[in-house]
């Protein structure tokens, strides 16, 4: 270790067991590349920043800091569950997604991040099972890791659990998946709410794409099914957390979670414990955004990313290689390829950075089993067409090559130990 | 339980046992009636309004959000470990106080409250020690807590440790301490020094009252006295938390962590899992103030809560009764009051809340120990000269009437019952 040369204390023996599960991620490490010149990248969940309702943003702020009384409660400590106007709005915006409900079923968070990392802090003891996808979002993964659960999988659609482990929380990400860009139909909902009544446990519902709809009917939030079923948000065992980043801004650090009155009051207690409160001015300025114009907000977004998705599936059919498997994402931000037999993504994307100067996340991110060793995730909402053209068309190349330069039996080798 | 009325889904067995150590801090609950006609609060932490540099502030955030590049920056996903030049600025700030570092040894936190946090998720294991004084400051306690520590109490000035237990972390507010108003002068500081070197342990300064001395020579931080022992920001065991909202604005929720820089990689990864990253705008607007005239805004604030100490010990000499006592605070926020044995502090805060409308926080808020019955904190930096009057004369005559009507046998079982 580095760290520990004279040049630097030793202070290993005093951190945390919790520390040992923290790793940091690929798509924040890789983000600090992006911007660089010549480099392509396909890597994070990045909206366009083209995008932004920056004119909107600009008067919001201005607005709040140049009244006295809004500047100063805009400025001073703050309510822990969030600016009241905010969490009123979000609670009419629940009740269009069918979940009638009130402010006191809302807590706003620091983006959907914290809400993960709090639903972790509240739900999660060492030893605990946390019921996920595989592949399932990254963020999530390391987030409640650090509260040192077991993991089990869920396999959609027949609703298997692998193991047997008795769940303790399942999360899902259950529209445009991140990764996998695939959404849950409602008759796998209905069958995911099924396990959750029978373990008598919280069912995370991360909604972070869920205004990314770019076709296809809406399919209702598990949480609105639990209602339908309970008949009160305060009776159901869904957790929903949604989030402003992908709509309107990430910088401002506004999502927010709605739960059962109980959940809230508990999330309250921990975010008081973590950092007391969020930004005021985020919250006011997002306020300012999402109660005059959020409808048109989404609007100016969704055909810009709709044509990036279209544009990336025609590269994607164009550029790559026989073997190389995807669907078509009705929303969100994400391809997720499947590489033939006997290619490796993480090894993919060493090269692609090195020789292509082109990033993405390799599905190893995305596995809390060790699979993914096949897989990549492309982002398209970020790299306007002729970058995606360019990007996608040298990721077909480089795949080509691998492809011909890996020898049969290597390939078979790397496919054992993937256990493909 | 209320919570679990037919009306409500019970989820309280799927909570983890850390919630059990979860309690609503009086402060805030108490900030609630901030602001409410006819309450006088001597509660919280707060600082005025009125001293914010409003104006400032209101064309940083216009300057950032008027060029195109600069926006795009603060409303975009951001570093985990804060906006560059605010660390550079704040590591230059951490040598004027004696602790030379670089921006690699300091990570911008959403106020002092989440960097505690963040060090009791990358150092406290369960049943762990933690040191610190009886009383220590609120939030901290509840943060740490959280990480299901034991507590051990060091006691200043003869640095003697409670119990036999090794402590793991030692937590400490040298100066003008939240609550007791007491800095720790420099021969003690040393003393916790070759107690942290002793154990070998990492001792957090928290320096949220730092830059708030009205008077007396500055001591040294803890940190700036081990960086000269041991030649070097990497070398040192002391972590130092500082924070911009007591002398900028809170709601931007702006403090930082300097330290050893193995031990900021750690609470980078901590805070990666937590919530990615903090408010950009907010940042920015906070680098704006501190890099064009901190000290200005500092000397703006200081003259007028230096006045508002002065008006309340005035104030508290004249109206508190016999056995009632205090010491002058050379800085900071707060008065801590001992009550005549007989009285509690929990009793009269229920009764100058219901008959005064005055608030305060007890003192049993700031003890994990069950001590703190026979205190009191006021805050004097919310309230102008007319309001600490008025309400220090009230608070001192609801005393004596107490006093007066507490017979002799019940102020000994009272005293008894407290350990006093």
């Amino acid at each position: 270790m580095t760290d520990h040369t004279p040049d630097h204390i030793d202070l290993s023996h005093a951190f945390a067991s919790r520390t040992t599960r923290m790793r940091s991620s690929e798509i924040r490490d890789f983000l600090k590349l992006v911007g660089q010149p010549g480099v392509i990248s396909f890597a994070g969940g990045l909206p366009d920043p083209s995008l932004f309702p920056a004119a909107a943003l600009e008067r919001a702020a201005a607005e709040v800091l140049a009244d006295p009384a809004r500047r100063n409660f805009a400025l001073q400590y703050g309510p822990t569950e969030g600016y009241r106007p905010l969490r009123e709005w979000i609670a009419g915006y629940m009740a269009r997604l069918g979940v009638p409900c009130t402010a006191e079923n809302i807590i706003v968070t620091s983006g959907s991040q914290q809400a993960i990392d709090l639903l972790g802090k509240v739900f999660i003891d060492p030893g605990d099972t946390v019921l996920t996808t595989s592949p399932s979002y990254l963020g999530a993964l390391q987030s409640l890791a650090v509260y040192e659960p077991h993991w089990a999988t869920i396999d959609l659609p027949t609703g298997a659990i692998s193991g047997n482990r008795v769940p303790d929380l399942a999360y899902l990400v259950p529209d445009f998946a991140n990764p996998s860009g695939e959404t849950v139909p409602v008759a796998q909902r209905q069958a995911v709410l099924d396990t959750g009544h029978r373990f008598d446990i919280p069912l995370v519902e991360d909604a972070a794409y869920h205004a990314l709809r770019f076709e296809g009917d809406p399919v209702p939030p598990i949480q609105a099914l639990d209602v339908a079923r309970t008949g009160s948000i305060d009776r159901s065992r869904v957790i929903f957390a949604g989030t402003f980043s992908k709509t309107i801004a990430p910088g401002l650090r506004t999502g927010w979670i709605c739960a059962a009155q109980p959940v809230i009051r508990k999330l309250v207690l921990a975010r008081q414990a973590s950092d007391l409160h969020g930004s005021m001015l985020d919250q006011m300025m997002v306020h300012a955004i999402a109660s005059t114009g959020y409808d048109q907000q989404v609007a100016a977004v969704l055909p810009v990313y709709r044509q990036r998705r279209d544009l990336m599936q025609q590269a994607l059919l164009r550029h790559m290689p026989e073997g190389v498997t995807w669907s078509l994402p009705e929303g969100g931000m994400f391809f997720w390829l499947t590489l033939p037999e006997g290619l490796d993504s993480v090894q993919l994307v060493r090269q692609s950075l090195e020789t292509e100067r082109i990033i993405f996340v390799p599905g190893t991110s995305f596995h809390h089993d060790g699979g993914g060793h096949r897989n990549l995730r492309l982002n398209y909402t970020l790299s306007d067409g002729p970058t995606i053209e360019d990007g996608v068309a040298r990721l077909g190349q480089l795949i080509s090559r691998q492809l011909e330069t890996t020898p049969v039996e290597a390939s078979r080798l790397v496919g054992a130990a993937a256990g493909t």
